[in-house]
């Protein structure tokens, strides 16, 4: 609000934006990075994909990616089929890829095929799990080798780093993919996601496709002020670190009272098996998510910390779960 | 901010938002209208657009029409063509528009070209000019004898509504057009535009179509705080009348100062004739665009009102042009 | 080449065209459909597929369907998901779909996912397998519970309505579905699809679409000219029994001589296991190909009969393998 | 027919199809060339064009050209825009392709624009009409300059290079342009359109793309056949020339009748000045199409020539007009 009545230049070049950039560089280790401000995840995740592939090209994805199931055929729409491999906890493997495009390429009938022309994967993933460096590395390494870009969905990106279980420094992680975006809507922003081209990689003319997506936002130091702020004294990082703590708590507590954890996520999101008495019970009292059946008396539940959820929120699930 | 701390649901289900929607619907007096909130204008377009029309259709603009020149091919990139018409001061007559629909079917390879599908216009237009009743409606005419919606883009509908030359008020519009979207970027807000769809003619599964065009705001509660305010007490129709008052009052110092109009606009707009030299000398010292040149000598520049401009900002000039 | 220097009308329009519509629209009992000319198979997918679905939908096909495997994602391409579901044998069955629909639309986020617009199946499928009356019966009724058209995908329809398995009459067909082709190009034409609209549900401004996809053929005439003949006494009707009659006796040898079935096919696709060096051995002295691997020694192998397959080609089969 | 009991492999990798791109090569001076044959000079224009142009491009087209009218948005359809200059006698001026790339890019707001990406022009024009070596060299030595690439729609290519008007040999064209495709279809093939990349600028995995646009004949050879027997001894050119020659005929017969011509044409297009009455009492006797009006008497009308086409025919014509 204290910008509002200030004359700055329009699309993401005001100073704000500028000083958000440097900051974003700085955080990550990569001073030559080109960053890019856009408003939310389904947009920033079509509008890259569209950006990096050629039109017979696909983008591969694990069969729960974000891209594959909840974004209502954005990339689709913009194209380009989803090539799905299995996933392993949300993740995708160096063996399971390697595997696919060794098969692909042997296939004698490849040229009829939608050809891969990118990796994506999230991070977290779609159920709060992380890559070890290892891992990703690996995953890395045969993307390299098929020269398929790595792109890391981070619309939870904080909240992965901050984890007590992650190896990965956040000066690493360009190391360990070609282009990534730092999520701001669901880690302290109001909205934005500031997608990052590690190495002199972004494509060209992105500003335009980034306008022809409809992705430009004409006020854009909204989106430079955020990240601007976000990136000063490491709040980003502390937004996630705490929601994360958080949710160790809030997993020690379920534990504690006998539930089974559904899937083992070490961020911000927590899987829990419920009956589906208890859940009912529960909705109203408290704001999480059924999330899929697991058997005829019970469905698993998600439960989302974030930097607004205290200590004392979750000691007060103690009583109800 | 004052809201950052409520948990709301998120994509725009939320209070506000409701809230916002009832009271655009009492402004333009269409109780049943649907009402749906995006982010930008090129956004908005695209979106409206492709939802409205077959694959095999095109949408009819003027040559100077936003979606056809400064849009990055947004609506061609959703596979439609914009099928161009001429402009007269930047508006679409009645009888082009039948011209060319009665040209086209008389064209025995019309199967081989864009079928017309929907109609576009501007109000106030890319020159700041606007419609009156009489031309609106008989414009509507055309379009309903082809049944071809006409979408009318409000990016800054506010100052075509409350400019001292319109004859249409908010509750005729709904009736002279069959899809509109109420301008706040440029109007007074952040972001956010309202579109309209103002008779059951809303396109099934809209919502999946915002998602699917990457257009869906996580945290809709912005959009509808915004909008909620904007139309609580008139709000968002006195911004605009302040702008076009203050346009009125630059205008008048102009032409006392004996510059030439280049493009006579009623509203928050105003184009004038001015000397390569000049423009250069002022750059720097005010706010303008260069619009285009005229000749040798001159350009057409650009002035644009708004909310915050102040008469003694528009005094100030009097001294310098 | 009789015809070459007759002066016929272009695009489909010609006599030719006008009485093979007439033949297939008897041959199949349904005076009143629809029936148009198009040159491939994958370019029949996408054209009809993008015809019938609205920008938000995507079309249901199995795993194993053409349109999601071997057409370079030309359905992608207009912007449409392929929603897949396991096949059995190559088939979707209508208990599939049908929990499929019912998870979909019981999911709260469903808004943001795919919507299904239409359903795509091939008969026989690309396993040589074929559906029976009550198994078409089933997924037709599940499709139209939720009015999604059921699509057949007929680049072999002759070889599934010729097989001894099959018990759907031709002039049942098109009460089985809403929409299928008449696969020339692997049925006796040198190429050429007829797409049948079975009931007054011919999308709108069809020829135009057909253009837009650059589907058109100039000489439409020789397009008519074969489909002409090929309903002409039931010649299509025979060519592929003989083919099917065929595929059964090379199946016999096969059995004859102690080969494993692969795919339990009744049409002119046959698919056995064979060990990797009978097949290398074999390669060069007949043409089939490699389907599959199946395990470290043996792989599945496909053999493909048409109209100029003879008896004696098979017999000649006994010796060799 | 003689081939069809032929064992050839599919999609273009036959004998037929490499003597008859090993001839074209030959015939234009290019060994090292790219050829691939597709069906159709919609699908041509439309799939040459998407895999030449990123996404945020567009292609620049003079304002008459095919693929901006009679194409029904395939173009667009792909997700392209049409930038259209204004034609001279269907043709595109190198002063105009400049005048219109220094503003585009002089204008601050270009990259809100769709990105010129590549330049179409047909050879010989809609109008029949046909470039001198001086223009189209200098039309790309602008495109050079702007790397952008030059692609010549060749649908009526022999016409144009068999023109007595013409001064280009075919051997020079490649040198002149980046891509052009040998039309058959309108010179003496069923259906085919050879497409030719002039120095290895073949766009990678072009087979999937063609397959992908639906623009992939099963049977290819029926392609390669065609234009194995059109490059054999010349029969392309001789096609055209004879055409050329008819049409000339003609030309001097109408203007000998007095007519007057309404666009000075080379090639087997003719155009002239026709009163509506005679135009109505000659159609039914000769085959010509009404092609625009011209005044409230008089319409265009356009006569085609083709390798049918005898001196009788036209002859007989000087009776009747």
């Amino acid at each position: 609000m204290e910008t509002n009545l200030e004359q700055t230049p329009g699309y993401g070049l005001d100073k704000y934006s500028e000083s958000a950039k440097d900051r974003i560089r700085e955080a990550f280790g990569i001073p030559d990075a080109k960053v890019f401000f856009l408003v939310g995840g389904t947009q920033t995740n079509s509008t890259v994909i569209a950006s990096m592939l050629h039109d017979y090209q696909g983008v591969v994805a694990v069969e729960t990616g974000h891209i594959g199931v909840h974004e209502s055929g954005a990339v689709e729409f913009t194209g380009h089929k989803v090539l799905t491999l299995p996933h392993h906890d949300g993740k995708m493997t160096a063996e399971d890829l390697r595997a696919y495009l060794e098969a692909f390429y042997a296939d004698g009938t490849y040229e009829h095929m939608v050809i891969p022309g990118m990796v994506y994967i999230s991070f977290p993933t779609e159920f709060g799990t992380i890559y070890s460096k290892t891992e990703l590395a690996a995953l890395h390494r045969v993307c390299k080798e098929y020269s398929l870009p790595l792109f890391v969905d981070g619309a939870r990106l904080g909240y992965g780093l901050m984890s007590e279980a992650n190896d990965i420094d956040p000066k690493e992680l360009p190391e360990l993919c070609d282009v990534f975006y730092v999520g701001g809507t669901k880690v302290g922003a109001l909205f934005g996601e500031a997608v990052v081209f590690t190495g002199g990689n972004a494509p060209a003319h992105f500003f335009t496709t980034i306008k022809q997506h409809g992705a430009l936002m004409a006020k854009g130091r909204l989106l430079g002020l955020q990240f601007d702020t976000l990136f000063t004294d490491g709040l980003y990082f502390r937004i996630a670190a705490h929601a994360d703590r958080i949710a160790a708590l809030l997993k020690g507590i379920f534990l504690e009272k006998g539930y089974k954890i559904y899937i083992d996520s070490p961020t911000n999101q927590q899987f829990f098996v419920m009956s589906r008495q208890k859940a009912k019970e529960l909705h109203g009292k408290v704001r999480f998510e059924d999330w899929c059946p697991v058997d005829e008396d019970n469905i698993a539940v998600r439960f989302v910390t974030s930097w607004a959820t205290t200590e004392e929120n979750v000691l007060a699930l103690k009583e109800i779960i």
